[in-house]
């Protein structure tokens, strides 16, 4: 930090070149995120200066969140359920693991999560010092339940299934860990931070939502498939009162209690969540969900006549394939397993998968003649 | 969430509607966010759509997070001090226990915080099982070194020391905690979410950064006083291995591995907080917090002009009085013990101040007369 400022122009001189150094999304492959849409950039900047953790000063703003969590409510077939909005899905199931284990209140407690959980599970899990047993995956990178059946003790806490795995794109089997939560009395957690906007708008979509016994709660992501503003996160359940565990006193602020995790929050890109929402109506979020997914099957053709195959035919837009090589400017990302993974998001145009195609084509075929 | 969308002009007419519902800044002294700058909010939108939780993608927004550690390790006397951005105080907080909870790898550990401390530190030792020890404060509402110093046993983690509280604005003796913390080996956090921005630009302060032997860690908030954008939390430590102990795997992303709480996080409100130090510069920002310690001053004079009694000359920004009522529409908040407080933030003007004191006085003669 400099003793003297510098002039508007120099900074936004500046801060243009190291912006223009980061990849476009143009090019991004890898990613769960992508451009937020126009009226999510605008509601953000309406609502900039707003701060959800101190609601009673941002009326207006706690309105919009109250009415996003109606609308999740809705679609996720619980007009009752309860709700609050996070930073992300990280911090979704953070809290949930927080509300699991106060309830479980047992000495040494452990979760059960598929080997396709995401890496925000190991996180929280150790700090909080409950057990992470992990279930492996069918051939269809769905989570086992019989072996999650086994896994399961009277020190278990918390079942967590996945609508939308980050690495295959995958949704485990929901009604039946929603039985099997039924029956041994614990918790069911879907972590749909993607699948949570994608799932409800497709016709023969896997179930994952309240509909299905047994599940407690969801977690999904309006900055992912939500073309919100970063960082936005959703937090569903069934029965509020869960919440109640997280409560401490807030003394000085406008409202005595609160149960985020966080203090400050951003009222900006609930707003823009909503914005979204609003906009695009059910509508709107169909006709983007099947594009993505047109692209994605697109995607998996393409890259078949290439002679190059798919892993599994994915739940969401999220395409993987046997290990190969892309050909730069293209940022693509591989599994853990080492597959070649794609994610279709709404910024990978038909005309992006097309022009990847061609590139990928040209390299792939020079390469193995 | 209708089957039809709304138009850009019927979304935007609502949500005004509700933006307009908010409480005004102008007439908030309850708070420690304040309007960012105009610089910020322009740093925002350049970089709305940056994810530092895949910094491989945003290589030019990941330096902006270097350089800004880079000057916080610098304005707190430490060069090679590392550090990394947050969501903000929560977060940095929760990372510090954290890292201390498993360096020191005891079966029950505890922490010492003073009773003047944030509730997130309530939060963060819920959740992971750490005893809270609240130390109480002296007259001065600083933590009692003396009372701390007892709680300590070879199971204590951590001492947290606050620099400019949120209820009275005090430094904690952080000198003396330091020399306690190193005789006891134990990790000396200092809670500078507040004070972080205000005590390096005023003559005479108090002691609480890196140049105190002892401490291992600061958290600031340019959402604070750094006038940047929500969410927007710096974490500094002065040995940056501490990181290494929050390594999770992240495959599939850029970089293998990270130590942050959060997965997608915002690269925006990072530029934002870089923004606004780069165009202030140290001379700009001594001018900022100045101004706010001066009319700090003229509130407190003001009000005991009225026979309103100050509960303690503050450290920063922010007044206390004993308990009395204030006109609407101003906004203000009390402690736990019930005394009032107000927050002398930037948008707290020298104007503001005197049409509040204006205010007060005809509300308050009228009232005891």
């Amino acid at each position: 930090m400099d003793a003297e400022g510098l002039s508007t122009d120099e900074l936004f001189c500046f801060l243009q070149a190291k912006r223009n150094e980061d990849f476009s999304y143009s090019h991004i492959l890898s990613s769960m995120c992508t451009t937020p849409h126009p009226v999510a950039v605008q509601a953000h900047n309406l609502f900039m200066e707003t701060n959800l953790g101190d609601p009673g000063l941002f009326p207006g703003t706690a309105t919009l969140e109250d009415r996003l969590i109606r609308w999740f409510a809705d679609l996720y077939h619980e007009p009752s359920a309860g709700g609050c909005t996070t930073s992300g899905g990280t911090e979704s199931n953070i809290q949930v693991l927080r509300f699991c284990k106060k309830t479980k209140n047992v000495k040494e407690p452990n979760i059960i999560v598929p080997a396709s959980a995401h890496f925000s599970f190991e996180k929280a899990c150790g700090m909080m010092d409950i057990e992470m047993r992990v279930v492996p995956v069918d051939e269809q990178y769905r989570m086992k339940t019989d072996a999650a059946g086994e896994l399961i003790d009277k020190n278990t806490c918390c079942i967590v299934g996945v609508a939308g795995t980050t690495e295959y794109g995958m949704t485990d089997p929901i009604p039946a860990l929603g039985k099997l939560a039924e029956q041994e009395g614990v918790h069911l957690h879907v972590d749909a931070a993607f699948g949570g906007y994608v799932l409800p708008f497709l016709d023969d979509a896997p179930p994952f939502d309240f509909s299905v016994p047994g599940v407690g709660s969801i977690a999904v992501d309006p900055h992912k498939m939500g073309l919100s503003t970063i960082p936005s996160g959703v937090l569903m359940v069934r029965d509020e009162r869960v919440f109640c565990n997280l409560l401490v006193e807030t003394p000085y602020l406008t409202t005595k209690q609160a149960y985020s995790l966080t203090g400050t929050r951003p009222g900006a890109s609930v707003a823009a969540a909503y914005a979204v929402m609003a906009y695009l109506g059910r509508k709107g979020m169909k006709a983007l969900v099947t594009g993505c997914m047109e692209n994605t099957r697109r995607m998996i053709e393409g890259m078949e006549a290439f002679g190059v195959h798919r892993k599994v035919t994915p739940d969401v837009n999220v395409a993987t394939f046997e290990h190969v090589s892309v050909p730069s400017p293209w940022v693509v990302s591989y599994t853990r397993k080492g597959d070649l993974r794609i994610v279709c998001m709404p910024h990978v145009t038909r005309d992006v998968v097309e022009a990847f195609l061609s590139d990928f084509g040209e390299s792939y075929v020079s390469h193995i003649s």
